[in-house]
């Protein structure tokens, strides 16, 4: 029979670039496409135990249906965790506990916009956030990325012309795609002007704590008074990606209306990895794990500089990322699309930089780079390899 | 500051029954009122050793980032399952594993309907299943249900009187809340209805393997032979609720737009406890711990019944089900709210009928009793309890 989908998600097709992604299955592939943390970055003797403790001594709280809100102790060490690290907690603030961070990004489209109304980001960006925003059939409006963040003039704008702007979706730290920080002036801007046309902002955080290099800099939503600011976060970067466990902090009205319409998705967030979450920072804390993350990743991260310092034509162009997980490269001209093509030819797998456009199809000379998860040989190799494509290619 | 939600969820508030559910924290109460598996059907040891292998031999594939579609073994053996106990599986049929059963009647709902569309449901339904529905702004219309299930002659009129029917959602098995199984008869009329009215059914059926008692009977979905009928369960009542791990089958051009929006969704489904079904299955097989589960609830519910039998006024009348986890039971008259009100006041929780309705606030003089989370020496005090005030209540 025929079916008929809904209008919102009528256009949603499977990612443009799945035949990349098809490729990694591939072991002959060496993958810079992944947004992957490295497998080296999971604590797994240490997680292995805390599941054998809960099994033996709480079995059926790992096992039975929870509440939608999440577990109550977690809930308590990740709001201690954002006071400390990231001066985030009003007294209207409340936390909930999402499947991901991606779906702290879901619901809150869902709770706030309507068909047809606007959400503004950065563009390039997260590509799952992007894939969120349309399949609530939003209207979606990008805005230039510069070396210190969002172009703000481009910003205001946006704010000016487009009517019904729900929110302003922002990675200020170590963004993704691009790998660029977000200045202090730029946040505190961005904020202001939120508050001159009365938008909220949703603040994505995934990689803040993974900065290995320069000076942290205040989220946007430590400097909110108003509960203007949501902030979503995951675990997923720094104990385990494949657990599913991320947070969502904003003021009480919105996070128990995000409540409401998550216990109709998914009921809650698997109870045993939350509690596997909750036991890991309670006897080991995240600190020193942590800390062995970015040590990693700094050294992938130079590392794979270097090479590319060495490789790429000097007018190939590249950011130098103080964290994260990406570093974002621009070609003097041409698409990326039929080079991140060559290069799968040639057993290399990048993201071309019309992946991350806020308007799908755009044109992009850049791609990304990810560093966490390739080895030091696959990065020797897949940059030599690399090179000898875009250092020829014309676009 | 003031916020504005989407016109979708704006209506959505906390369960009108919250205060009966928060009562659940005191150790006094008596909870009939629990949608709970018994804890005792947790296989805690198995599921605790094959933890602990996962750890030992496949840690990165358990805690890395997977794929949408989900675990593809685990695929395999829920299609295995499905053809040899359902008969479903039709060549262009596809299964996606979802976050528990709630997440496949959310994802379904979001790339069917369009706000304002109407799904046909039966009245009493499951209320997890109408508040997803009701997040997408549709149009919900009960049919009532009878001793085999749903009034034909009202579903066909419900079929001819509104516009924009997408589908059916129905509980053929052991339906909750009524706990009543809708007849062979009836099924095939759901389906020839469906095909008569081009509208397509959701087939919800948690609670089909816990048949323990009476014969059993085909799906709707082994029926199908057009690709009208999507089919959704879970391993919630068979193996674990926490974990939050089930799936939905259906033509490949549905499951595959679905894929694409649970991808924005929340990704995918926690790896780990995929893998770690798969590994139950693999090792142990589902047949011998359902059948240890089937006996239990067996017991529970007889014991629970003659209880009943024994303190109930012969004018109140209930459903004796031969599976599931739920007895409705229905007064002579009056409104079951007030009844669940003075229960709780005396430590018995119940659910009162209204919380079941497709129309919101409707009232009802029926309520809803769990047998599978409570001891039998609860079942005794609490339907001692629960007789005194329902043999007096006048409505």
């Amino acid at each position: 029979m025929n079916y008929t989908f809904s209008d919102k998600v009528n256009d949603m097709r499977p990612s443009a670039i799945r035949e990349i992604f098809k490729s990694l299955a591939n072991p002959e592939v060496i993958s810079f496409a992944a947004g992957n943390p490295s497998a080296l970055s999971f604590p797994v003797e240490k997680m292995k135990n805390i599941a054998e403790q809960i099994f033996l001594c709480r079995p059926t709280d790992a096992l039975q249906y929870s509440v939608t809100e999440g577990y109550a102790p977690l809930i308590k060490q990740i709001n201690e965790r954002l006071k400390e690290n990231f001066s985030i907690g009003n007294d209207y603030d409340e936390t909930i506990i999402t499947s991901g961070g991606q779906q702290g990004i879901d619901l809150t489209t869902k709770v706030l916009c309507n068909e047809g109304d606007t959400i503004i980001c950065e563009n390039p960006s997260f590509i799952g956030a992007l894939n969120a925003f349309r399949s609530y059939n939003t209207n979606l409006v990008g805005v230039d990325v510069e070396d210190d963040g969002i172009n703000l003039t481009l910003l205001e704008s946006a704010l000016k012309a487009n009517k019904n702007v729900r929110f302003i979706y922002i990675i200020p730290t170590f963004q993704n795609p691009s790998g660029i920080t977000t200045s202090l002036v730029k946040r505190k801007a961005v904020l202001s002007l939120a508050e001159k046309y009365n938008v909220l902002i949703l603040e994505d955080n995934p990689y803040g704590e993974l900065r290995f290099a320069g000076e942290e800099l205040p989220t946007i939503k430590s400097m909110d008074t108003e509960g203007r600011v949501l902030y979503c976060s995951s675990f997923s970067k720094i104990l385990s990606a494949g657990m599913r466990v991320g947070f969502l902090c904003g003021n009480r009205e919105l996070i128990q209306k995000v409540v409401v319409v998550k216990q109709v998705n998914d009921v809650h967030t698997n109870i045993f990895f939350q509690m596997l979450a909750s036991s890991f920072i309670d006897i080991y804390g995240l600190d020193e794990h942590i800390a062995s993350i970015k040590e990693l990743y700094k050294q992938k991260c130079g590392f794979m500089l270097s090479q590319m310092d060495e490789k790429f034509d000097k007018r190939i162009k590249y950011t130098r990322p103080e964290g994260g997980l990406f570093i974002w490269v621009t070609m003097p001209q041409g698409d990326t699309v039929e080079l991140a093509k060559k290069a799968i030819d040639n057993k290399v797998a990048i993201v071309p930089g019309t992946t991350f456009c806020p308007v799908q199809g755009e044109r992009s000379s850049s791609f990304r780079l990810n560093f966490s998860t390739p080895s030091d040989e696959q990065i020797v190799c897949g940059i030599d390899k690399l090179s000898k494509i875009i250092n020829n290619f014309k676009g």
